[in-house]
């Protein structure tokens, strides 16, 4: 094992928040690897580079030979919302839940060491621990300190409702910590509350307190919203490899160093000289590159980055036309129509003002004649925008 | 059945509130028996006439032809005062509440129809639900709501701790009514907000919901405070026959009609007229020797009834001494040392003080000699006060 020095340096990067460093820096001195915890909510297995911040943080512990333990909360998933107010939370049933489960292995696998990584599932202890036990844990916590939890704070002087089941969620978080005796829990920075519910649970059971490190939500693309699907500024670790390389490619130079901190593995010192050169006059559009094709690279193959790159190269700097593109054989006619029925555009009028704004090529060539007609027996490329490509055939 | 006016009459006798009458009107008028529920701790099987007052309104029901159920808590009895705090509330175990639901059975069929009664453990459903059934039953109310009962809004306003399950108990007391499908909750005034849990869980269950009759605290024999063992002003349900029959005859003509309307089975037409009777001039002793007699004959039997009377009357109206009383065999000495050897005083000083108060007879004649030697080879009858007797031999 590395020495306590470099592993906490490792272990503190991008990270929000430790407590408590002194007893963290203890259990790294025992020299025994840590139980290293992180819960997931086993209703999305859809993951964005976001939830990956959490991911990568565990793959350091384990880089630094520690235990991970993935714990994916079936328990609360299989009950769902009980008020039923929240159709996104239905209950999901035992079959789906592992479905999911599967789905996420084989996402979270491209990030960690599957032979280094236990799966855990709550069910497992709480299947057990029956309605008293319930009760003897809602014990733990009184109804004040609840309310303190920022979030219920701020809706209980709103006179918003709270259902007393979710006073009994953060006691279930802390009770799982206390059945996997974990050393370190992760979560985001909206989840210290509960987090730190686990250490007085774990002190409650006779078990030293787990540390807690927060990590902070991703920014998406437009560098000031977190990361989500509901807002569109995400890059999803399924998307196919172009994809992601060129929503990567569009980040801004800023948010390019954010995610180098907290989504590549590259080392500290590494990415300190990458700065250094950009600093020394290296174009940053070098640099994201290398970034986008680690994340392509990791999430789909390094012979896939290559291609996207090459894709990206020949696409924007060549001035180039990507090697496959839609066909489409369609009647001849005004090239606005044509647009549209090969779906470039949404309407004939979208098509004329982006003609007018200059953004339509023909055979990579401008179109200055909103008139302009196609006729049947000829092939053309058409480009709407920088990205958007169809290769039309004129029946 | 007795028709619903005068069922209702019954029911309302000596209650508090009855929620909602128009509702208990329309299932009285079914003509079915309704389901009447009472809930009681497994810990307490000691019964004082307190504890009665909601039994003889079960009875009351029972008389009606409706159907009563005695829950016996047990589910929580075996949790205890999970904080640990509360020594009184250990965990029991199921031997333990068995054992207490027999003493409480033995006690309870000396009001109730043993044939007309079913005893219920709420164990029977709880100990199914599992920790998820009990999370979807907290998800049922709200914390504002929980925090608007009395008890938990000053605590919380005094900044006194509130372990959260506490929140969990009323809806447990409420989940029972869904389980036994009540028709009525029979409670005491401090239940009336978790009988109210009940109307709206059954509500949610898709069950018509269950009335609410509350029965007022019995107020003890000084007549102020409310009966309790650690006051106590109590009449337990198995003291002696001539406990019972002289704590009753202490209490004042006020609180006697008090205990006629709560204790006693005599119609309501009875009761006017025993009080017309005082109004006309009898005694209102000899009405309190009716009721004295009511209950020892309950409680014990009627010849025991017989029997208490005809010792009391023999004590305190015709001056002669109660039949047995204890027997010592003393050194000669002065009269306070006897006393005080005898244990009807505490020390010789009371002795003496007694005796200067005159309160203090031998042989049926007040002692004004406080230096009175008794000498040996006699046997003598000492009394303290009206009710505390010694036979004495001086050896």
């Amino acid at each position: 094992m590395a020495d306590v020095e470099s592993q906490l340096a490792l272990i503190k990067r991008g990270a929000e928040e430790l407590l408590v460093e002194t007893e963290l820096k203890q259990k790294l001195e025992s020299g025994r690897p840590l139980r290293v915890k992180a819960g997931f909510d086993p209703t999305a297995p859809d993951l964005h580079l976001g939830h990956t911040v959490l991911i990568n943080k565990l793959r350091h512990f384990q880089e630094l030979g520690h235990h991970v333990m993935f714990l994916i909360g079936d328990f609360t998933g299989m009950i769902g919302d009980p008020t039923g107010k929240n159709a996104t939370r239905p209950p999901l049933s035992r079959e789906q839940i592992k479905q999911n489960a599967e789905t996420y292995q084989d996402q979270v696998f491209k990030i960690l060491d599957p032979t280094k990584t236990e799966i855990c599932f709550n069910s497992t202890w709480f299947d057990t621990l029956g309605a008293a036990g319930m009760i003897k844990l809602a014990a733990r916590h009184t109804v004040a300190r609840m309310l303190e939890r920022d979030d219920f704070a701020k809706r209980y002087a709103a006179n918003q409702p709270i259902a007393i089941h979710e006073f009994l969620y953060p006691l279930c978080q802390g009770y799982d910590s206390v059945a996997m005796r974990a050393d370190v829990e992760l979560g985001g920075t909206d989840q210290k509350f509960n987090l730190l519910v686990g250490r007085e649970l774990q002190k409650h059971y006779g078990q030293p307190p787990q540390c807690i490190l927060t990590m902070p939500l991703l920014e998406g693309l437009d560098g000031i919203n977190k990361m989500s699907k509901s807002l569109g500024n995400y890059i999803g670790i399924a998307e196919p490899p172009q994809e992601i390389f060129g929503k990567l490619m569009s980040v801004s130079d800023e948010l390019m160093w954010r995610y180098f901190d907290l989504l590549s593995f590259r080392s500290s010192m590494d990415i300190s000289n990458l700065k250094r050169s950009v600093e020394e006059g290296v174009n940053p559009r070098d640099i994201k590159i290398a970034l986008a094709q680690e994340l392509v690279a990791r999430f789909h193959s390094q012979s896939a980055a290559d291609k996207a790159l090459e894709d990206f190269l020949a696409r924007f700097q060549r001035g180039a036309m990507p090697d496959d593109m839609p066909e489409f054989t369609l009647p001849a006619g005004p090239v606005a129509h044509v647009l549209k029925q090969s779906g470039l555009v949404a309407s004939t009028s979208e098509a004329l003002r982006m003609i007018d704004a200059g953004g339509v090529r023909l055979d990579g060539e401008k179109i200055a004649d909103k008139g302009l007609q196609l006729v049947a027996g000829t092939s053309v490329v058409l480009q709407v925008g920088k990205r958007k490509f169809a290769r039309v055939t004129i029946a």
